[in-house]
This record gives C-alpha cells, structure tokens and sequence, in this order.
C-alpha cells in the first residue's frame, strides 16, 4: 500500500472529494489539503471530511507534496498540471487527474511534468456533482483507466496504478488515444443521445413517464459545464461514433416506414445481443 | 372496492401474473384462472401463486367470468377479446388488457365486445419478463392510461378504473390515439433509442462500461418478439418521432463538427431542462 505525508486534491467534487474520503478512511494519507477557487465550496470538502486544510493558493498547497491529483473539468486540467509540476515537489511525487478524456491533456505535457503525471479515469463519474455526493466507496470495484505515454517513467505508471488499486479500483492500463475511443462510444456516445431524448420529450408527458424513459435519459442530468468541456475535448472520436449511430437509425426508419417487421426483429435483436452479453462481460473481470 | 368471483387471466406473464397476485393477496378475487398455450408456464404462475387454477381452454374458462384481463403479446389481443366476449360472461363482467398499444386493438372491435371491453396499459413494463418476476406490488403506485372509445358504456370505463385503482395505481383517462402519441416519445423511441445504442457498442468494451451505459441502454434488454409487435402496432406515431429525434442528433453532428462550444452548451442545457423537470412532474402527481 502507497502512504502518502503531503496529498492536494485540486478541484474537490465528486471524484476528487471521494478519493480524499478513501485516502483518509483507509489510513493512507497524514495531509488531504483541498484547493479550490471557492472558500464556500472549500468548507464543504472540509465539513465532510474530504480533506483535512483547505487553500486558495495552489503553488504553496503543492510545495513537498507526494500526491496530487486535478479534479477539475477537461480543459483546465493540462495547466494545474503545469503550474502543480513548477514548484518543488517531494521526489517521488505522484501527479495525476481523474478527466473523461485523455489525448488532449496527456498529449499537451512536453516537459518536466513527465516526471511527475500520468493520466488516470476512474469510471465512477455521475449525473451527481459536487462534494456532497462524495463517497468512501465510489471507487471501490470501480475501474480505472491509466493512460501513460511515452515519455512517462516506469515508476510513474507504477505509481498511477498502486494510488487507485489502493482505493479498490482494479486499473487497466491504455493509451490516450485508445481510452479515448473508447469512453467516446461507451460514455460521450450516451450521454449525447439521452440529452436529446429529453430534449425531444414534451414536458407535459413527464408525469407519465416510467422507468424506461427516466433510466434511458437519466445521464442528461448531468452537469452542462463538465460535458460541454468532454464533448468538446474529445470530438473527433465522437463525431465518427455519433454519424455511425444516425446512420443505424436510419436503418430503423426504414424498416418502419416499409413496416419490415423481420427487419425491426433483426435490430431489436443486435441491441438485445450486446446488451444481454453486459453480466457476462462483467462476470468475466 | 370491487370483488371479483371468478377472474380469468389470458397469458400470466409479469403484468398478468403481477394483476393476480395483487387480486389474490388484497382479497379481491375467489378465482383466479390462468390461461395460455403451455402447461409449463401456466405451472409457473400456480407455484408463484399468482392463480388458483390454470386451463388451456379459453372459452370454458371464461364462462361466468367477472373480470378477463388479457397479457398476452398487442398484435393478438383483439382476437382474445373477441374470443373472450364470444361466451356467456357475468352480466357486469369486465373485459380489459395491459397492452403498450391502444388504437389498433380499441378500434377493430365493433360488435358486442363495447359492452364489457375497455383497454388499458399500465405503465409499469419491464426489460424483466414472464411470470417469474411477478411482484404483488409492481402496479401500486404506478400509473395506468385506459383508453376508452365513443361506444365503450360509461359503466364499463368506471370499472376499468376501479379495477386498477384497487390495485393501488392511478387511473389516467385518454383516448387510444393520444395513449399511442404519449407512448411513442416517451417508451417507444426510448426503446429504439437504447437498441441502437447497445448494437452500435463494441463487445470487447463492456467490461469497461459505467453506469451510464447501463441504464442507458438497459430497456434494450427487452423481449425481442413483444417489442417488435408494439413498435409495428405503433409504427406512424413513432416513426414521426424518431424522424424528429434523428433530425435532433443532425444538429448535434452540425454543432460537434464545426466545433461550436456554445451550440454543444445550449443543446446539453435543452436536455438537462427537461431531464430536471421529472422530479417535480412526479412530485405534483
């Protein structure tokens, strides 16, 4: 098990709250100092035992630190690595985050940040923001995908996994690229598709509403700021996989204007297919 | 509360199975007949308690009947209806059904079967079919539309309406086209909506999936031949609405591709609008 002296959690939400949560539940970090632009939202991290200071200052919350990870939305997250990796930091200091996406950030690190970074997505996000949220055990049984490159050491890559299986996550290992691809079609795919189911629903209809439409459109819920950043971080993979699901509508169009009904059983049966092979596939990790 | 002597079930799947078991343990009913093709299922629904008795014969059982519910699959409701009414009923009997589909099977009945049939659709499916999964409580509290036409007698859509409100669900009143319009947006095309979806998605990827994925796609899990039956019993309406929903994803395509942050953020904020709307829709009923 890592330990940790020095922790600064940038960005104390639901991830970044839950992981200061685990490390102090599980007895693996002395200092959780939570940094943040708010002193409301800062209180809060500390009222739930997030984090155990909290501080304004990112540069001074980062000087010795052996953990620091950025829980802030995708497109801030390259600059807090550069500016957390410009003070001295403690030897064998870990630096990493926990975005939806990966290229970009990791791709944007040239210098001596490699030292310290490597990428990391816990799969344990959620329509629920915010501190509040924050559980000991989100992680728990949860994976998460590390995405070194290149230039990152050995050691980092090692270090990346030991934090997270520490929590409980079981890690998979993959490059940015290939993590991209994959949470386009897995994770932006959907989240896309239910705001647009909601969004084409007449509010008028919502009382008679069951668990079909509330569990197919509940990710829509989430917040705008967070996905407007992924989408856009991460919009070419999507593009090709959204173009790719218009296209398998058109397919469903077709059979039901010409009623085909062998046809509408055919797709019905492809997405029961993938669908039913889902406790398999888990069963299976 | 109504009491029923002698009730016959056609096809005790989960909404069947569910309706006799809420008869039987509110003390509703003094027999409850289970009807269908194999001996095997109709075994099922005795062991779990859901009928008294089973048959295969649908006329003999429905002699004397009191109330006939019909769970089987929408494209052979009418004719079960027909059936049904062909025999000597009880003189208040009730004829209804749980069907997703109203305006076919409503309005190709024209002869006697006005004098004991009203359609209904309670609104409480499941990707969990068959009447393993029967519970006592699945309709309380859930709503349920019945759909009368301009020959069905006042005092036979009262008792549609006491039947299910007996049984502790809310009784909404539509005609069959607006049920078929309402049911469209919010099951039907969610139902084709998360099929794509889990059949556009790579197999080797599901280990890797969240929650979002899953509840997105989780209706996909549905039965292939009940499903394909609704989607073709409801084909105008929906394919309406899945033109629209496609039309909705081309702007979506439009946003991505010319890279328009502030398009991504309105169209994320139209979703989110209706998706935060279900609470308080759900809390003022």
């Amino acid at each position: 098990m890592p330990r940790y002296h020095r922790v600064v959690i940038v960005g104390v939400g639901l991830l970044g709250g839950s992981i200061g949560l685990a490390l102090r539940r599980r007895g693996l970090a002395d200092q959780v100092i939570g940094v943040g632009r708010s002193m409301q939202t800062l209180s809060q991290s500390l009222q739930k035992g997030a984090v155990t200071e909290v501080s304004l200052d990112l540069s001074a919350a980062c000087q010795n630190a052996d953990l620091i990870v950025i829980g802030t939305p995708v497109q801030t997250i390259a600059d807090f690595v550069m500016q957390s990796c410009s003070v001295k930091l403690a030897e064998n200091c870990l630096v990493t985050d926990v975005g939806s996406t990966k290229s970009t950030i990791c791709r944007s690190l040239t210098g001596k940040e490699h030292h310290y970074f490597c990428g990391s997505h816990p799969m344990a996000g959620s329509e629920k923001t915010g501190v509040l949220h924050a559980r000991e055990d989100l992680l728990a049984g949860r994976k998460t995908i590390i995405a070194p490159v290149e230039q990152t050491p050995l050691p980092v890559v090692e270090r990346t996994e030991q934090l997270w299986q520490s929590l409980g996550s079981d890690v998979i290992r993959m490059s940015p690229e290939s993590h991209d691809q994959a949470v386009s079609l897995i994770s932006h795919l959907p989240h896309i598709v239910a705001a647009s189911l909601a969004a084409n629903t007449d509010q008028k209809l919502l009382p008679l509403t069951g668990d079909g439409w509330r569990d197919t459109t509940r990710v829509a819920g989430g917040d705008v700021e967070l996905w407007r950043q992924i989408i856009c971080e991460n919009r070419l993979p999507l593009l090709a996989d959204l173009k790719n699901y218009v296209q398998s509508l058109s397919a469903w169009v077709a059979a039901i204007e010409s009623n085909d009904q062998n046809k509408v059983e055919e797709l019905l049966q492809q997405g029961k297919v993938i669908r039913d092979a889902l406790s398999n596939a888990i069963g299976s990790k």
